[in-house]
Formats: C-alpha cells, sequence, structure tokens
C-alpha cells in the first residue's frame, strides 16, 4: 500500500484565497512555562489549506459539511493530468477529452501545483474551471472534483461564480488545494476526511491517495 | 464497502475536557446579507472533537502532526469491547486478555461512548487507560490507540498524565473522543486523517473504520 498526502501544511505563513484571513495559531499551554502539556488553539478559516466546499458554500439551503456523505469521500478517484502548454482553463472540451468513463471523483492536475500553490502569495494567474466545465462535470456524473490551488472558479469567472453555482447546486463536492505535483494520472482510492464541523460550509480535510486497495 | 463515521459532531455546544474551550463558529460572510457566499470561520483547540495528540502534546522535542507518518493512520485496526460491569480502568490486564496478537491499531470501545460522549458536560467518572495499561500496550507494539471519551488519561492520572507520557514519550498515537457506540468487536479498515496543523501538539481528525477492504 503506498499512501500519498495530497493535503497542504496549514500554517500562518500560507497560501490564501484573495479575501481571506491567514489562519492563527496560539499557544493556550508550555510545558517551557510549567504547564503539564502542550496545548495550542487555532483560527481558521473553513476554507484553510487542503478542504472542501460543502454545497451550503453557494447555496443558503444547502447541506453543510456534517450532513455530507461520506461515501463521496472515499473510493477511486481518477487523477486527470490537465497540464497544458499554455496554461489553459479547464472547459467542456477538455473534460470531454479526459474521457472519465463513468468516474465519479475526479481530481484535476494542472501547473497550479508546481507553480503556484508552493508559493505563499495569491497568484490570479491560475488554472480552474469554466462554467462549461463545470456543468460537463455534473453531466457526466461527477460527484466529487478537486483543483490545486484556492479556488476551482476559473480566474475570470471570480464575480458571478458560475462553477461554484452549477457544482454545489448540483451537490457535488469541491476540493480546493489538492497538491497533486508529484501524482501521476490514473485511478486511486481516495480518503478524504473533512472535519466535521457542523453548520459549516466548508471544512479542512485530510486528504490522501492511495495504491493497493482493492474494493 | 461500509463506511462507520465513528467523529463526533464540532459545535460550540460540545463535550470538551474541564479545562478547555469549547469552539466558537464565526460568520464571515452571509449570503442573507449580500454576500454571493457564506463563508466561515472557526476558533478551535487543537483537542477539539475526535482529534489525536501528536506526540508533541506531552514531550516538549516530539514530533508535530505535520510531521507523523500517515502509514500510522491506515490500516487494519482492533476494536477491542472493553465494557465492564463496574466501569473499571483499562489496565495491563485487560490489556493482556485483549490478546492483541501483534495489532498495531487498537480502538477501546466502553461506556464512555454511550453513557459520557453524547453528553455536552465533562464528567469525571469515565474510563481511560492507567499507566500500567499504556505500557502494556507500547509493551505489545501497538502505534495507535483510541478511546471514546475527552482524555485517554485515568481519571484519578489526571495530575500527572503518566499514560500520556509513557505514550507521547513512544511516539504512539493518541485518538480521543472515538465515538464507538455502534462498532462491534472486530478488525476493520481504519482511516484517521488529522488536519495538517503545522507545528501543532494536536488535531482534529475525521476518522472512520471501514468494512470491505482489502488491502
Amino acid at each position: 500500500m503506498i499512501i500519498h498526502d495530497i493535503s497542504i501544511n496549514i500554517e500562518e505563513d500560507m497560501i490564501y484565497w484573495w479575501e481571506g484571513k491567514k489562519p492563527e495559531m496560539r499557544s493556550v499551554f508550555k510545558i517551557a512555562d510549567g504547564a503539564p502539556s502542550e496545548v495550542t488553539r487555532w483560527l481558521l478559516g473553513s476554507h484553510t489549506g487542503t478542504h472542501i466546499d460543502a454545497p451550503r458554500h453557494f447555496i443558503e439551503d444547502g447541506d453543510t459539511v456534517e450532513k455530507l456523505p461520506l461515501d463521496i469521500f472515499i473510493g477511486p478517484a481518477r487523477v486527470v493530468d490537465a497540464t497544458t502548454a499554455d496554461d489553459a482553463q479547464i472547459d467542456a472540451a477538455m473534460v470531454e477529452k479526459a474521457n472519465l468513463n463513468g468516474a465519479t471523483r475526479v481530481l484535476f492536475k494542472t501547473s497550479n501545483s508546481t507553480k503556484l500553490l508552493t508559493k505563499k502569495d495569491y497568484n490570479p494567474k491560475f488554472v480552474g474551471i469554466t462554467d462549461d466545465g463545470a456543468q460537463a462535470l455534473v453531466d457526466a456524473g461527477v460527484k466529487f472534483v478537486a483543483i490545486d490551488y484556492v479556488t476551482i472558479e476559473a480566474p475570470d469567472q471570480c464575480e458571478e461564480w458560475p462553477t461554484h453555482h452549477i457544482l454545489c447546486g448540483n451537490g457535488v463536492i469541491i476540493l480546493e488545494n489538492a497538491n497533486l505535483a508529484d501524482i501521476k494520472d490514473g485511478t486511486y482510492f481516495l480518503c478524504c476526511l473533512p472535519i466535521k464541523l457542523k453548520g459549516s460550509e466548508g471544512a479542512p480535510a485530510r486528504t490522501v491517495l492511495i495504491e493497493g486497495i482493492e474494493c
């Protein structure tokens, strides 16, 4: 069994979406101060690091994190290398070309993983999914889709957010900030486990791709 | 494949360890206020809900969460029903009786799961693991051990914390607040994924036990 951790570290100086606040780690108890143990407390946006968007993120009565059935998050998943020479956005034609063949969980690897995700500052020139790409994923029966940057929305759509509306409106789970730099195109066993934040529209989710599991 | 979610909800009014602070959910953006999406931010102790203790919790130079190899957290695991009529603590004799047979991941189910974990107030009359029980686990080669309440420490040891010192000092990962109420004695495929809080001595970890995986 080979476990690939595709999660990024959560730390104070990390990549974050343009309007968001970075996390804060606060010390509560320290052994050096005479406490029996180390204890910290964190101030974390729900969209920190490798995290999921629940339908509630864009749909006012959509499901929140604790209500999502875990069978969407665990099982076979396709990694699609969508890297192009010109860093093109992922549109309907690219989704069709990926030949998903009924895959319900899809992770798109782009140049974001190597070029942007490791940098600490937000860069608006990233690769996302266009509105017609999102609709093509819904039409193909995809239930879980991942991208390797802070948002899955194509950059020039970040005012109306149609990709999010289409995915959240159809109950598709979104994973953002997945680090796919070392992952090859292929099928893996996905295990993506968002912490169970009741009433939340998103949650950090440690995520692994496993080779060698039969199911 | 059957997925058992053994994680408890993280919410403002939840069970918490005696000295700890409960989590806070803060609204950042609301659709009702004209924002394009819902966004929340959470203030979370590292030991909130179903969570792991990394060695750093009690060992000043012990490993923090992001450094822990994930192969400890993923793989076959034994659930041991350690429920007794008198709610006895889990000691070396009980560990021996469990006949672990080389299991490296062990989850102890006690009356805590049904009697205490669902209550919102801390109750000092819980079942934990005694110091000699912890040493017996280390001697048996256990690398991951779970309990179904806020701390794995036997209640009358919660001043000197010897069970934590023994486990953390030997690199054994601790999972606390695992809800085993509906889980039967047996072997499952464990997937416990702590969020990757860099430099932290603990982290919330969504945790599942899966039936039907061969590995």
